[in-house]
């Protein structure tokens, strides 16, 4: 049956070939109005960010039901494709015949009027159905698909990396433990201790916080490869930036410095905004209209900056040379904060910078030593409105001196056994840096609050739907 | 650095344009064999199935260390590409110079001779780096990316559905429980219970088995959405075809009934092929001729036959009229076994099968009951080789069925006011199904155990890398 009906877009894009002819569309009603004799229905049909008119009269064999159809109801449409002249929608259907699919209630809880966003999470089932998050769901596709896109045509191979992990080798923080084990009576060995002899794996199991240190087996068989899956954090910060559960890009690429790993996240994120607003034009439009005014002025210079790239060292100077006063002073050796990124891309050069070489104590143990001792080859990218969207580093390829970081940062050597081989079977310059998908999604629509990029987010306290 | 070398494979595509001229390569020695005065290396790097032949000889200032190089070191080679005749490779670089970035050992465990898949898994940070898994994780990049192309193409919207879920929706069995409760002092309620409202969600959480009803809330709200990610089953089953992680691709498509689900079905399955056996040409010839060496036959009959489509009731029929002795017998209301949709597949079509109409106690809830009171719109997809691939339904869309068939399963209302006000609110004809990514991998592969077309696979007592 779905192949009767043309979709909405499809009128949009080809419109000269419909005009005049008859054609059939289903969808849900958005806004309806009528009078005693005609009445008009915003169709959305889902295919496309915007509604197609139905204008409809007495003519109508149902007429009266029609006219009296709750929002959100859906219909089946007949009718003929007009030309509108002057009208804010450049065709609309005139109806023969309408049919009631799926009537709708009038507790629709979608009215017209404004919801809060924070409502508007609650019906997350509905949501999709509004303007904002319509598009934001949309926006959302496409860029996933843009990124495939950039990495599959440069040759990339997608790596699935494992979601469930059998230790925390990144030490990234607060993991959710993953368990079979019945909870009323967990399993103790001897000593008292639990028993994960009995568990699913064998063994303590975690969700994971990075695949990196598996696409790094996978970069040092395939060259390039990209990462590009859900990862978690059990974390408890209630904030608008965080959420439990987020969606990752890693990259990796051997045969290739420092240097290389920032080209390709200036290219690949120059690539997304491109393809997103190109291919989106409708939903862009509308952030820019209603989410963000500044939202087009903003990735227009993203796009067609050179992306700046100074040092850790470099950066501090000029942070302290401006005289701003921070919340958080500034000195070598410090961890950058927000306000800190924000002064630096905003302030200082209004541009996108990429900023390297930080202090090797406020960095993870993978990262390559820098000749001084003291730095390691990172890099975190730092764009206007947002502050760090990127972090990356060249990885340490030398066994040598992975081991001592490893031994230095109180690691467990033996938890790393494999990540070492790769550095004494056939070792190889190589780097990569990780992308949280949200924090793209909300930086190219505007939307403040990643709860509402993620259709159904989880968060502290909160897994509905 | 990584701009200076070449890749393989844009050797191997664009050779005239390069033969005669100096080139750059970086990758890793696959074999080696040298002589007193010159040696041979063929060198993979990454970016191509086939190895490239570098020749070299004692003009090279380094020779006696590169001709002492173990298997897998990586090297950088500057030389000329060079046209060879009548060799079973078009080109091979005539090296001036090899630069040695990472001496392998001597302890590299892939060595020349065959192991066995098996002792593979065990070194899944270096079984990419071979043939097979070379070919197999290259296959399982493009045939990803296909379905993601399949999809945008076509104007669905990629609908990220949760990982971690807050109840066991689908009723699809044992599922991984998620905590961040201390399990040696899990806090209890007065009456004894598990006190969940302080574990991280506030209540039991996790992961998902399926997508589907997720998918569902946007389906009904852009009309044709998909879903591509992880999904997860603690079953306790040792087979070659069960992973606990694994991923699931679920299109949803709405004003749409179940013969557009099945030309989905059809239509994808043959694309993703195509793709594969276009983009991949190398790979595939690799597994026709050592893996299975009716691979292409078996895909080239998928991708020119017309899907037949028979129901359940026809299905059954044919069983018992074959006088086959199966060994569980067959009769209506049977759920049909490996053995029986094989000999469906095989034996009586030798074509794909979609069988339909399934007797609805052998079938999920939420599948649309037929007139007749006793099947419902399932349908699965069975090949030859493997029997069921893809398994989906038209969607019970009117509320007051479902509401019955949820309290007639003993499904607990409550848990589905969402999906139930799906239907309450401009419910609609809708379909969609879930296609195994591992299952069409192995398929297109020819690889018969899902730990070989993971590249960590997850499995009882295994969660290692």
């Amino acid at each position: 049956m779905q192949n009767e009906f043309i979709t909405v877009k499809e009128l949009y894009k080809s419109k000269e070939q419909y005009i005049g002819k008859e054609v059939k569309v289903a969808g849900w009603i958005r806004t309806a109005r009528g009078s005693k004799n005609f009445g008009f229905i915003e169709l959305n049909d889902g295919s496309f960010f915007k509604n197609m008119q139905i204008v409809y009269d007495e003519k109508l064999e149902n007429f009266k039901d029609i006219s009296k159809l709750p929002i959100s109801s859906s219909v089946l449409v007949e009718g003929e494709l007009v030309a509108t002249e002057g009208a804010k929608q450049p065709v609309e259907i005139h109806a023969t015949k309408i049919v009631v699919e799926g009537e709708s209630d009038s507790s629709y809880p979608l009215q017209k009027k404004r919801h809060t966003l924070e409502y508007l999470r609650t019906i997350a089932h509905l949501r999709p159905r509004s303007n904002t998050f319509s598009a934001v769901f949309r926006v959302r596709s496409l860029a996933a698909y843009a990124i495939h896109k950039f990495f599959q045509d440069r040759n990339f191979v997608y790596a699935h990396s494992p979601i469930i992990t059998g230790s925390d080798c990144e030490g990234a923080g607060e993991m959710f433990r993953l368990t079979t084990m019945d909870l009323n009576d967990i399993p103790k060995t001897e000593d008292g201790k639990i028993d994960y002899s009995n568990d699913f794996f064998g063994k303590e199991a975690n969700l994971t916080v990075s695949g990196q240190l598996n696409a790094e087996i996978m970069a040092l068989a395939f060259r390039n490869v990209y990462t590009f899956g859900p990862t978690f954090r059990a974390e408890n910060s209630n904030t608008g930036r965080h959420a439990s559960e987020f969606w990752m890009i890693e990259p990796e690429i051997t045969f290739a410095d420092l240097e290389d790993n920032m080209e390709l996240a200036e290219d690949m994120i120059k690539y997304v905004i491109n393809y997103v607003l190109e291919n989106a034009p409708e939903e862009m439009e509308f952030f820019n209209s209603f989410i963000d005014k500044g939202l087009f002025e903003r990735l227009n210079n993203v796009v067609n900056s050179d992306f700046v790239r100074i040092t850790y060292t470099k950066a501090v100077e000029l942070l302290i040379e401006s005289g701003h006063e921070f919340e958080y002073p500034v000195e070598w050796g410090c961890d950058l904060q927000t306000e800190h990124e924000r002064y630096i891309t905003e302030q200082i050069y209004n541009a996108p910078v990429f900023v390297t070489d930080y202090p090797k104590d406020i960095k993870a143990f993978y990262m390559r030593m820098n000749e001084d001792g003291k730095t390691v080859r990172a890099m975190d990218l730092l764009v206007p409105g947002v502050g760090e969207i990127v972090g990356g580093s060249q990885r340490e390829e030398r066994h040598d001196v992975l081991l001592d970081r490893i031994k230095e940062m109180n690691l467990n050597e033996e938890d790393y056994w494999w990540y070492l081989e790769l550095r004494k079977f056939g070792t190889a310059t190589h780097s990569g840096f990780g992308l949280g998908f949200e924090r793209i999604i909300m930086y190219m629509t505007g939307m403040s609050n990643i709860r509402d990029v993620i259709p159904f987010p989880r968060t502290p306290k909160n897994a509905e739907f």
